[in-house]
């Protein structure tokens, strides 16, 4: 067991009725504000207005930057930066999902410094990220955890890189979670978002190194919540105990608390941000894809008990079955849920990507070297990963 | 469901080998250092000296208070805030229990004020607590969770009263939480503290609003730790497993998450607070004599269903029963780990405490009017649960 530190002061609003907490919390920072979005679905819902209302009522000076894409790109984090510095900003205001928060974070930190924000991202030069302007959020999307923890994820086209940072200074100094603005949330969006969260939880549960059993009696609850929860957020997007328990559930996936002491590297992830930066397919689709093939890939007698411990915990299967039954059951439990319940896309086909890139792919998932995850991985086993996602 | 604020900004030092950042975290408040204790068991134990040399190594300025009682009491608070203020303190360093975090973090405010620190305790005048000192806490004992939250307890033996206040300036900076410094914790303290905790959780997770479901698994999570670890740690308190787990559910058990938007009074601490402030007995002790019968005496048709999640989830009691026969049967659960398991003694009498003063602790504790929490209790409903722990 590894030791570790516990450091995430984030002060989270959470309900229906804390907007009005809003002025008050930018003018911690200063008065002059860039407000980030994507596209129109803020104006749409309603919550572009009340949150220029609630600025405007407490005296901030109020600029905006909107157009972040879904996989958010460098050119935008370039743009937000220079308008931190032609407009003296103060605080950053991020309204929407993963995609305008992880973007948010790098302007409000290339905003501080002189060079390009790509050489924070880039993996060769690792720009030391030692200040960022304050940021907080108003999370529309419950997905990434952006909004709680201190990481981001950017593509670059031109590179075709889609690199992740994380650094302490990215950390929002307050996030604002109202269920209510995750109602309008696509059944579509709704179910990307659940594999998203499913996957940051099984790339720290499933992990052979001794943990703390009482964070993998919370990752279970976490993972309990999708499952039950993810369904009938689709059916019913105006279910405030669906969203809330949902939006909750996306921060504290990935906020570092699951974590203690481990200190493993992710397997999904990194082989989905290639697919991603490639592609440009939803991020939680590409994760949904690739977990439970990679589930398949790992089990072995050596692996299998943390299959059972996941089976019976979070599914309820029969504890009494052969181990290797127990993980086999769970897997497929796992592709009936992210599959069959929540209407994904099974194969990587479906999604127009065929195995021209595999090897590319594969081999820039593992840095050139081996992924040191649930098991290690080397390219080739990753190519085998992507190819059991073709059927 | 309701709106909260989630807001825990303590630094928690997790592990074996976290006492080298303590100079360091010291002296971002300052240089002088009031380091507060209760008896000579961290000068036993070594925890003394490694604290001394880390602060002397740090060139910190290094001033003591000891003697601080199991059940601390308003004078070392009061001998406290006057130290702080004779020497200047920048900084408090609390090395112990909930009693020594307790006390310190009322000697921290008093240090700000002018008024009798007790002013802060008397339900009549609650003072105002809008400052207080830097507090750092290093934890031997895994039991209140004070390590992460905003209250502490502190009694009056002229008075006869044991009084609790929250505020957000007495929340610690930081806190080491060291497994191995509670190795040396007895197995009755070991109990003590893993009823407390149980308690903590019993206090939120009875509860018939609606509430989050994911808070409602991690409650599980939590009350599934300390079932399984506290009876290892027992029996083995050298296992680093089971004091870990112990020690991080302690934090986790009472630092604000789990409560997300319930705001129903507590029901056993109140009436426990009343029992320990006229036979000082050890509060986890308390705690373990009335949770089941508090449980008992609240159980009817309109609970029972609370009743039966615990039952199922926590002690893993069949779902098919009948649900008053899972309600008696997780009572019964509880009852066992805690006087069977745990070892603690069962009623009131075997710890020297009979029915003298039953009626006014009963009012005191609904404080004259009810306690508006699980099922509302009057000072009769009191009474009755006291007279349940005479056999």
């Amino acid at each position: 067991m590894n030791d570790f530190v516990y450091d995430i002061p984030v002060r989270v609003y959470f309900g229906r009725d804390q907007l009005k907490n809003l002025g008050p919390e930018l003018k911690k920072y200063g008065t002059r504000v860039l407000m980030t979005y994507g596209g129109g679905s803020i104006k749409r819902m309603g919550l572009y207005d009340r949150v220029m209302k609630e600025m405007k009522d407490a005296g901030l000076e109020v600029y905006e930057l909107n157009g972040i894409e879904p996989n958010p790109r460098i050119d935008s984090v370039r743009r937000g930066a220079q308008m931190c510095k032609d407009h003296k900003i103060d605080v950053l205001l991020a309204v929407g999902g993963g995609s305008t928060i992880d973007a948010t974070k790098f302007m409000a930190a290339g905003a501080c410094v002189d060079f390009d924000p790509w050489d924070f991202m880039d993996y060769s030069k690792q720009a030391p990220i030692e200040r960022a302007l304050p940021i907080v959020t108003i999370l529309t999307l419950a997905a990434t955890g952006s909004e709680m923890d201190s990481g981001g994820v950017i593509s670059n086209p031109e590179t075709k890189d889609k690199n992740g940072r994380l650094a302490p200074a990215l950390l929002p100094k307050a996030s604002f979670l109202d269920p209510t603005n995750t109602f309008t949330v696509s059944p579509y969006q709704t179910a990307c978002g659940a594999a998203d969260m499913l996957s940051h939880i099984c790339e720290v549960y499933f992990n052979m190194n001794q943990d703390l059993f009482m964070l993998d009696c919370f990752m279970e609850g976490l993972m309990k919540t999708i499952v039950r929860y993810a369904p009938i957020a689709m059916k019913d997007p105006e279910n405030y105990e669906a969203r809330a328990n949902l939006m909750w559930t996306s921060s504290w996936a990935i906020n570092g608390f699951i974590d203690g002491g481990k200190r493993q590297a992710w397997s999904c992830h990194p082989m989905e941000h290639e697919l991603s930066a490639i592609y440009d397919i939803t991020h939680g689709l590409g994760l949904a894809i690739l977990t439970p093939r990679w589930m398949e890939y790992c089990l072995d007698e050596t692996t299998v008990s943390k299959y059972v411990q996941y089976g019976v915990n979070v599914f309820g299967i029969d504890p009494s079955l052969p181990a290797m039954d127990i993980a086999r059951k769970a897997i497929a439990k796992t592709s009936e849920f992210l599959f069959d319940t929540l209407g994904l896309k099974r194969t990587l086909p479906e999604v127009g990507i065929d195995e021209t890139h595999f090897a590319v792919m594969a081999r820039k998932s593992v840095g050139g070297g081996t992924l040191p995850g649930f098991k290690p991985l080397q390219a080739h086993d990753v190519e085998n990963i992507f190819k059991m996602c073709m059927e």
